[in-house]
Formats: structure tokens, C-alpha cells, sequence
């Protein structure tokens, strides 16, 4: 059977406060970008219907016939089966077994394909991104929490569950802080925005001087973002630059265990953590990987920063649900 | 064209102390069984004519014609090339850059494929032991060090580089003790037999009882190996059950690691300490990575005793050949 190139589908990117969308192109050009606010405190139906409103919106503004749309892709957090396109578990959205594909082919009249959306960010920067040529690669996005995506043999690996990657939860510190999982010395526990702005909040607390202070209300940092920390790292703020400096190690830590055990040609670096204090933090995860390497694994591999940015979830569920499509056309 | 079974291939064990050889049969049965000293502190070239030598005797002493021996699979310690079947580094024999594929062909006249001990041992625990049925199986073998082998969708994972799986060196502690790698808090150096004797010895030096102290010479317990800790441990000396306790606890938060990123149906968990410890180890191990893995990732997956203990390498070794050697015939 000949097998006619898919040339347009849709990714979509549903994160807790936003939703993108956007018509995407065989080279991964994005027609009809649309955005739109996600209404995580509604219902999942309303959600859903927000959801697919945003997908229509983004056909209709690529001016392309509704014909020439193969299918949808949504990457979204959470734990999901990208088989059967049901969502287990979305804290943030307060989903539990939401049947997503279902309810959006139904909608939509289109094939709708479900990603976790760090594997989808992973699978576009392999695809067309940062990674492009390279046979394994691990993505490893930095930001209020740490995820982890794996291509291996160029293809992404699920694991028996589907729930592979959780690269925020290697211990790489026995007995350290108290993971959001609730375990301790978790990655995510050592080198997320999350831990900076804690242990930004206890330096403070305990009387040291940051630039920072002043944006304390009785001790909450929780407002701080990844640029107001970036803003203060690049003003020479010493007590934001140690903080940073640290959660940069422990992030080198974990990529040595991750090239240790994996030996992947190319790490990618991603996530507002990354993006926020760019080559400098690229940089210090570099040498602290490096240091904690077999010269052997670490010789001809590649730690590089992302290049899709904002874009990564959206292309990278375009680009799965035309490899699904293709499959099942071939 | 037709694949006819390759019926029998020889599979080797080339540890630093001893070589074991056998012919191995389509359902994993080894016939004339070869044991030899591996004279590791002669030349390269002496080693090999020892090899070739063990591998000569296991082909007469199965008593099946030389013809229908298809391939020879070589199972060695170190860092080796699977695809040129050059040794690039193998510390216990002082080996470096040493061809043993194209030395031991010419030498036997048989198709000759190299791999890793413990890639071998993870093979064939998924071939003919603890994993056969699964799809995506971890090896972790804890001994004097601590090897790692990956299964992923059914076939050994090399990496990048060809040096995947040291799950010995992903850090589980940082500044944690000092490993034979030169870095801190690696798995190996807090949950190996290396680890365990030098707690022991530590302890012991500090005055704590133990029915091991009557064996230190000078402080020195190098000479206790697998089966004396695991006699005290059984004796329930005190010392020894705690400090076994943490290696496998250590050796369990490893686990958890692997699991957390890796999400694999079934670990395999093998080597010396393993085995000397038996089930209360295999235990402990299960318990402290179930209190550190997400429910989700955990659910259904299997952490079991490899079953093929000593012929585990020889046997992988074996299956090796046979799957190269069937690839080769198309």
C-alpha cells in the first residue's frame, strides 16, 4: 500500500493554566497558533469543550480545509495511557480516568492521540529540535518539578506501565529534603525551581542578605518566578547565584546517573529553570555531570539546551499523532 | 531462505580467577561443562590459547561432532566493543585494545561474538532464567562491585557508547563515601560487598563486638568473602546484620531509581552478596524500593532472585552467539 505523507495535524499543549494549539506543518511550521486560557477549576466536560473550542479556532485560522487535518495530538501532565487515550491522574486539573480521546473524537470527528507532555517535549526536540539525527537521547525539563523523557533506538520508551521518565524521583541524596512525592532526596527535591525558591527562603529566613528579601511576604517565595530569579542571578546576587549554583549540581548528579546507566548520545536541558538562567546553568550541569562520569560514557555525548522552548509539548504531540496516523495507514 | 535453528553454540565465562566453557543447547542445557585458571597474570596471548584451549575441551567433551558447533559467545568483565569484539579495557587482566574476536577466530576457526559478563548474565536471566516472558527486564548484579544490564523491548541496550548499564556508579548518595570509581556516593560504594567489609572493618576498628573481628588480620578483612558475611549474618551477628541491612536498603533505593525512570516489568537481582544473603536480602531490597517508587510505577512489576547463578554468563554468552549467528543467516 502506498503511504501518502500525513501532511497536517494538530498539536496541542493543555498545561494548568494555559491550553496551545496549532495546525503543524511536515517541516513543523505552526499554523493558526492559539492560546487560550485553561479553566482547571471547571469540570473536565467544560475543560474538554474549552479544549476542543481551541482546536477549531486554530484550524479555522490556518485557513487550510478541515479535509487536510489527519489528526490531533494533545500533550498534557499527568499520569495517562497513551494506548486507550485515558487520563489516570491530573493533580492539577483534578482529573482522575478522564476518557480525553474518547470525548474529543467524538467532538471533533477527528483521531485524537494523548502524550504525557514531557515525553511529547522530548519526542519534538529529538524530532525537530535540538536532537535531530541522533539515535538516543534523554530530555530532562527543569521547572517547579523535574520530568525526564527517553528515546531510545528512535522511538520514545513508555516502560511495562507507561510511566517511564520520572527522572525527578532518582534519589541522588539518601535522607535528603522532602520530596513533593514525599520521599526524600528525590532530584526534583534538590534542583527544581521549587527547592531553589525553598532553600532561597530559608537562607532569608535565617537573616541573609538577598536581593530577593523584599519580595517576601512572611516568608512565602512562592510568587518568585523563574525570571525574578534570573533577574537576580544576573545581578550578581550572591545568596540566588550559591542557591542556583547548587540546584545546578545536584541536576549534573542526576544526568551522571542518567548517563551512567543510560550512556545516551545527547542529554537535552529544558524547562523555565534552564530556559530562565540559560548557558551559565547549561554550563555548571555539564561540568558536574562530567565529573561524576566514566570518561568512556561521557566521551562524544552531547549535554545541549533545548530549542523549542514554549513550542516543545505542542510540536511534539504533532509530531505522535502523525506517527501514529502513518502507522496505522501502514 | 530458510532459518534452520542453530542447534549448538559454546558459550564462555572469562572471570579473572576462572574460565568456564560449555556447549550449549537450544533449550539451554550445557554439555561438557570446562572449568580452567585463567592465567591472568601472563600475557594476553597466553590467556587466549587458555581460552581457546577450555573452549577445545568443552566442544571433545560434549561428544557432538565439531560441525555442529555454529558460534562461540564470549562473556567478559570490562569495557569491550560488542560489534569489533575488541577489548578496550579489562583491569583484572591488564588487558588494553586486545582482539580477542579476530585472535580467537583464527585461532578456532569458529565465529567468535563478545559481550559484557554482566550484559550476558542479564540476557540470559531473560532468555533461560527469572525473565523469560517479559519484555523490559533490569539485571543487577551486587559483588565486589555492582553491574547492571537493560532488556528494553526484548533486546540488550548497549547506548551511545556501548557502555550502558553501570548502575554501580548512579549516585544515590551525594558526598557519600569515596568509590573505587574515584567519585563519592555511588550505589557501589555504599551497598557492595566492597562496601559491607569496609563498614565491617570500620566498626570492628572502632571496638564494636562482632563474630567477624576474630578474622580481621591488622584491619584488614579483604580475605571475607560472600559466604562468611553470610554465615554471621545468619548467626545473627549483630554488626553484620546491620550492616547488611544498609547495603540492601542502599541497594533498594538504587532500585527505586531504576524503577522511577525506567518503569521495567521485572529487576533481576543477582551476584555474590545476593546470593549469600538469599531471600531476607532480596527482602530488604523489596521493601526499601517499594517505600521510594510511585504506586503507579511499582504496581505489577516483579523484583526477583536470578535463577541461573554461576552459568548465567557462560549461558548468555551463549544465547549471544546464537542470536548473532541467526541474524547473519537472515
Amino acid at each position: 500500500m502506498h503511504k501518502a505523507p500525513v501532511d497536517f495535524v494538530v498539536g496541542v499543549d493543555v498545561g494548568a493554566t494555559k491550553t496551545l494549539a496549532g495546525v503543524v506543518t511536515m517541516n513543523g511550521e505552526i499554523l493558526g497558533r492559539t492560546k487560550t486560557k485553561t479553566p482547571s477549576e471547571q469540570s473536565y466536560r467544560q475543560v474538554l469543550s474549552v479544549i476542543a473550542a481551541c482546536i477549531e479556532k486554530a484550524i479555522s485560522d490556518s485557513n487550510l480545509p478541515r479535509s487536510r487535518i489527519a489528526a490531533v495530538g494533545i500533550g498534557l501532565a499527568g499520569l495517562l495511557d497513551h494506548e486507550t487515550g485515558v487520563v489516570k491522574a491530573e493533580p492539577n486539573l483534578g482529573w482522575e480516568s478522564v476518557p480525553v480521546k474518547q470525548a474529543l473524537e467524538r467532538e471533533l470527528k477527528l483521531r485524537v492521540f494523548l502524550e504525557n507532555d514531557v515525553n511529547a517535549g522530548t519526542l519534538a526536540e529529538y524530532q525537530l529540535g535540538a536532537g535531530v539525527g541522533v539515535k538516543n537521547l534523554v530530555g530532562v525539563f527543569v521547572g517547579t518539578g523535574i520530568g525526564g523523557g527517553l528515546i531510545f533506538d528512535g522511538r520514545l520508551y513508555h516502560g511495562f506501565g507507561g510511566v517511564a521518565g520520572e527522572l525527578g524521583h532518582i534519589i541522588v541524596k539518601t535522607n535528603g529534603p522532602r520530596c513533593g512525592c514525599g520521599n526524600r532526596g528525590c532530584l526534583e527535591a534538590l534542583a527544581s525551581r521549587t527547592a531553589i525558591v525553598r532553600d532561597l527562603a530559608k537562607a532569608i529566613a535565617k537573616g541573609r542578605k538577598s536581593s530577593l528579601s523584599k519580595l517576601i511576604r512572611n516568608g512565602d517565595l512562592r510568587h518568585i518566578g523563574s525570571n525574578t530569579l534570573a533577574t537576580a542571578f544576573r545581578d550578581g546576587d550572591k545568596l540566588t547565584m550559591k542557591i542556583v549554583k547548587r540546584s545546578a549540581r545536584y541536576c549534573g548528579i542526576g544526568v551522571a546517573s542518567v548517563l551512567n546507566l543510560l550512556n545516551p548520545e545527547m542529554v537535552v536541558l529544558g524547562g523555565g529553570v534552564v530556559e530562565a538562567f540559560g548557558s551559565d546553568y547549561v554550563e555548571m550541569v555539564i561540568k558536574a555531570a562530567r565529573k561524576q562520569t566514566f570518561p568512556a560514557t561521557f566521551q562524544g555525548i552531547q549535554i545541549v539546551p533545548a530549542r523549542l522552548g514554549d513550542d516543545a509539548v505542542l510540536l511534539g504531540a504533532a509530531c505522535l499523532a502523525r506517527e501514529n496516523i502513518e502507522r496505522l495507514k501502514g
